[in-house]
């Protein structure tokens, strides 16, 4: 089993056992952060692009590997993807490099699938 | 003179500044901060938005001030404000609610001149 | 006008203007926000607690302002407020200090009123 | 040896190492850390749920994995983890999802033990 | 009264009131925090730069201001504190603009004293 | 292979993938990442004692290797490293430890070298 679909197998493991807690926050947050990325004034594809963004910015690796996902099945292209990432080095500075190699990685075992 | 000509002129004044002083690094980080936003495989409208969502989530002022002023000339509508808006109190949290009432703000001084 | 007043105002103005706009994230997001902080298996003064401390190791200066205010109106005491903001400087560090500063002087002023 | 073991040993050993050095400011800093969380104003409790939160929007899994662990001794409540896990999704947004993920994890750890 | 002596009033009366509290961590923290710079394996200028290049990333007007005025006493150069704020910059990224802005307006207004 | 191989040689990996793409960004942040810690009105080893500050006040443990090594290479001593890290724990708080741990057991690597 390869890095991807361990980070997918766990992801929906933990969401699960979270979602069926007797909790109603995260029945909502969950909700909300579905439809956030919704076409809406905004295409599906550009709002991807600005989760992974804010992702990298905020260097949460994990919610990185989420929106290149995304952002790849909606056919963002490996030159936009570069550009993303150099718009979260340059806001974020030089600590945004190592989730930046990480990253690329990610994208392109996504690419070889 | 409004919040907006004053962000302007204190932001043009402290720049001369700093590119007045006989470093290097400055010269090309600003240079590099400039081309980031340049069109190539992604618009520089998109750009922009990325740039915006990046500082409402790391909660810079300044830089969304910086970054609504651009999205404004590049004809970003009010409706894909709020949706870059939306995505960036999803992932940055409620903290970054306190920054949205400002970003609303200045958008509706820009809109108003 | 004070600026616990100013600060109420412009948070209301603000708020309501952003409600008044057309996008149902805010809408759910808000009243997300509200319900976070009801009553449940902790108490709505722990929660308030533990709204405030977040508020100051993010550093968010609006955020600690509204959260004094929900402990104020719970009768938090000043001493638990100081606990607080003891593990708010541990947790978060110096650069807690001048939020600390700003905290103190509101919470002095909402007793004053 | 699970992870539960492997957190203490490490973070046991490792702390062994700091303190052994001729530091003055560790030795402070340490023991500040542990009289911080005692019974006070507020209860031990109280502080500890205070520190897991902090620890949570501030995205520090180890220090997540500590409070978690006081928390679990002090008796606080599934339920009421889940509602301070609430409270610091809601501040601090859909980034601190991963590490609320590995932190229910954990819990789940420690209660099977 | 200009902005130095704005600062240096507010937050020596801010800290009057803390420290009257009757609360043992702000007494110890604010002991730490003065010791922490004081002459030892490094020197005291060394320390109040490596203080003012963390205040700069972490965003912290306030405590960029003190290190600025600890740095300007121990006769850190202007070129030295240009370098300061480029690995700031470097590091920190485009967000830690606007926070150089205002350290250089006020190193400024220390040097024109 | 230990770990000090490991992350050297991820790190030349990946950083060659980044380079090799026609992104002229990374091709100048990279130079300017370089560039900024040579030898200037501050001593190269002052500038990574700036920078591995910074790493461990934004908890970037990879950025914190990196800057170790440079550290050691440049003949920072045990006791200095240490003076460092007391001003990142005081500066970012006790969510610093945790790096501080892993930084120490670098260190250790590289000495045991």
């Amino acid at each position: 089993m390869n890095s991807v679909q361990n980070f997918r197998e766990y992801r929906a493991k933990m969401n699960k056992i979270i979602l069926a807690e007797d909790n109603l926050f995260f029945k909502r947050f969950y909700n909300l952060d579905t439809r956030t990325y919704e076409e809406g004034a905004l295409s599906a594809q550009t709002k991807e692009m600005l989760g992974l963004v804010s992702s990298l910015v905020l260097r949460c690796d994990d919610c990185v590997k989420y929106h290149l996902e995304k952002c790849f099945e909606l056919n963002v292209t490996r030159s936009q993807i570069f550009e993303i990432f150099s718009v979260a080095n340059l806001v974020g500075g030089s600590i945004v490099i190592p989730h930046t190699r990480r990253a690329v990685e990610y994208w392109d075992l996504l690419s070889a699938q």
